[in-house]
């Protein structure tokens, strides 16, 4: 119910946390580093099944906001972490259980991690995405109509933003963004705190778990010299969609998101093929051949074809040999209420959703 | 100690904050016809005097921020004004014994008896400018050092924004500025509360009387046919810097101020003459012939020469005939700490303070 995580769980981890970001999410390298740091002074975070939460347990739900690159270059600082917590807990006058991740993909899966080490609270095998998604709406807590707030915003320097009311979550997000750009477009952030009941009955569980499994898989190919591509779609019941060599991308940075497209000239199997992606933050759609093939919720992953390496929309350049990769997104985003908001025609296409994975389809 | 402001105060009041707001703060007229309606349906306003309030009172200061020229369009609402001190207090935890204004030039000073109508609360006489200002940082409060946080931000809609930390005041009027922009460029505001003695020891004392007394200088002179400019500078102890006809106006909305320059040139005994007067929201400095006469934190005002009312740097315009009015700030301002935030030295030019009032220069 409740474990230690092992000092070498954490760089699978973070790989894992990586493809599971779908292309966003933001590269966990920097924060994988940050803990092993923490370790090497001795540092252990607990793990907790969110199955051990007593119904009216409150945990935080912690996340670091903003423009994935501009972490490059402001590293990531776990007391910087855990500041909007402590905010939070002063402003409900409530004692967190525990500390969880609102998205397993990319960066924000090491987020409580951070916060833990602050703060001693055990991490909640879970999040609300089990991937990771550009918008504040897409987790199954808003897709289920929990309220989201009130919400925390902290900076780097001494500078705290609370916001207990708005009119719904699109103005929530339309504020915090104002506040996040002129805390120097990075904020850590603590969403509306859960009860236990509350992620038992609409989290996405044991993600945490996942993650480090998806990592050790491609880590132990890796090390057994095996391809480690097709280790992790053996694994994970997921399928490769296309092989080939990068050879365009249009990337913009408009309105808080990256978004842009990538093609891809197919190679070996799929040669005279070519295949399409287009991505906000992280990958929606991709077109074989100008036919739609895959498309979000559905997590769609380009990955090193020797590596196995994630590589992320902010990265994918010219020349890169590539692998796409599809994984099966957990089944709850596949109900037609969260297809909603997840699927291709929240993004603004016309078209439903789509995968290349069997027995998937809706 | 306490009295119920008269309904025939109202309209006096809002004459004499709109001189006091030194050609800014936002034409009180909308906020007046507001009261007169709520008065013609029964609600009464009690005046406090500051002295009466105890050590430990908690006052709420509360604020209209934004764009003056938005609040021609979006109409006050005392409802809307109230909802951040009713956050303020939900947050706080805290029973506010009075409402105060922080400004008690232009709108501002009519915000505290709208925010009283709706909680029954008494309105303290007394602000922290003793006129208008255009920055958060320009008041007898912040000059003395007390803390100005947290601030609570409400919109028309149902949103709110708490601001309890934040480096330094630069850092919460940057964040409040975003906020209240994207809130549509005026928000109502309950500011850094004040406890009874704070205000006794640092408050710009009486100073809604002083307004109320202002206005009814100039509308007596009006009902008998005299000359309100000659009565009010009589009475207040001012002076008339100039009299003339408007030749030029430059004007930009910039940074979220309203900056520019007025060219007056001059009749009667100023024939011959020109005075120059440049504002950022309030006016700033005067020119006579290319020669400072006059600078803030004197309080400068341009009068229709004829009714004696005020006219806003935002309606200021060719043609207009017009009295260039020097009423003495509050002589708190004068010293040397309240003229290094609110001299003409913080306003970026580069000479001293002067005025034309006897006995007052430094």
């Amino acid at each position: 119910m409740m474990r230690e995580i092992e000092r070498d769980e954490l760089e699978p981890l973070a790989t894992g946390a990586w493809i599971l970001g779908a292309g966003g999410g933001g590269n966990p390298y920097l924060a994988y580093l940050n803990l092993r740091t923490l370790y090497e002074a001795g540092t252990r975070i607990r793990l907790m099944d969110p199955m051990a939460l007593a119904d009216d347990d409150a945990v935080a739900i912690v996340s670091s906001m903003g423009a994935p690159l501009v972490g490059r270059e402001r590293l990531s600082d776990p007391r910087f972490s855990a500041k909007p917590l402590l905010a939070m807990q002063t402003y409900l006058k409530c004692e967190f259980r525990a500390v969880m991740s609102g998205e397993i993909g990319g960066t924000n899966a090491l987020q409580p991690l951070m916060v833990a080490a602050v703060t001693g609270l055990p991490v909640v095998d879970a999040d609300s995405m089990g991937r990771a998604f550009p918008e504040g709406q897409m987790t199954s807590f808003a897709i289920d109509q929990l309220p989201m707030l009130p919400l925390v915003l902290a900076d780097i320097r001494d500078t705290e933003v609370i916001i207990p009311r708005a009119e719904n979550a699109k103005w929530m997000e339309r504020i915090a963004r104002k506040v996040l750009t002129e805390m120097g477009s990075v904020a850590a952030a603590c969403k509306a705190p859960r009860t236990g009941r509350e992620i038992k009955n609409h989290g996405i569980l044991h993600s945490t778990t996942k993650a480090i499994r998806i990592g050790r898989t491609v880590h132990d190919a890796r090390r057994r010299h095996e391809d480690p591509i097709a280790a992790l779609v053996e694994a994970e019941a997921g399928a490769v969609l296309f092989k080939g060599k990068v050879q365009d991308v249009s990337r913009r940075a408009t309105e808080g998101f990256l978004r842009g497209r990538v093609r891809i000239e197919g190679l070996d199997g799929d040669r005279g093929s070519a295949l399409e992606l287009a991505f906000q933050n992280e990958f929606a759609a991709a077109w074989r051949d100008g036919e739609v093939v895959v498309t979000t919720p559905e997590i769609v992953c380009v990955m090193d074809s020797v590596s196995g390496e994630a590589i992320g929309t902010e990265m994918i350049r010219y020349g890169q040999r590539v692998s796409v990769v599809v994984l099966p997104v957990p089944d709850f985003f596949l109900t037609q209420k969260a297809l909603d908001v997840t699927g291709p025609r929240a993004f603004g296409y016309d078209f439903d959703f789509r995968t290349v994975l069997a027995g998937r389809t809706k």
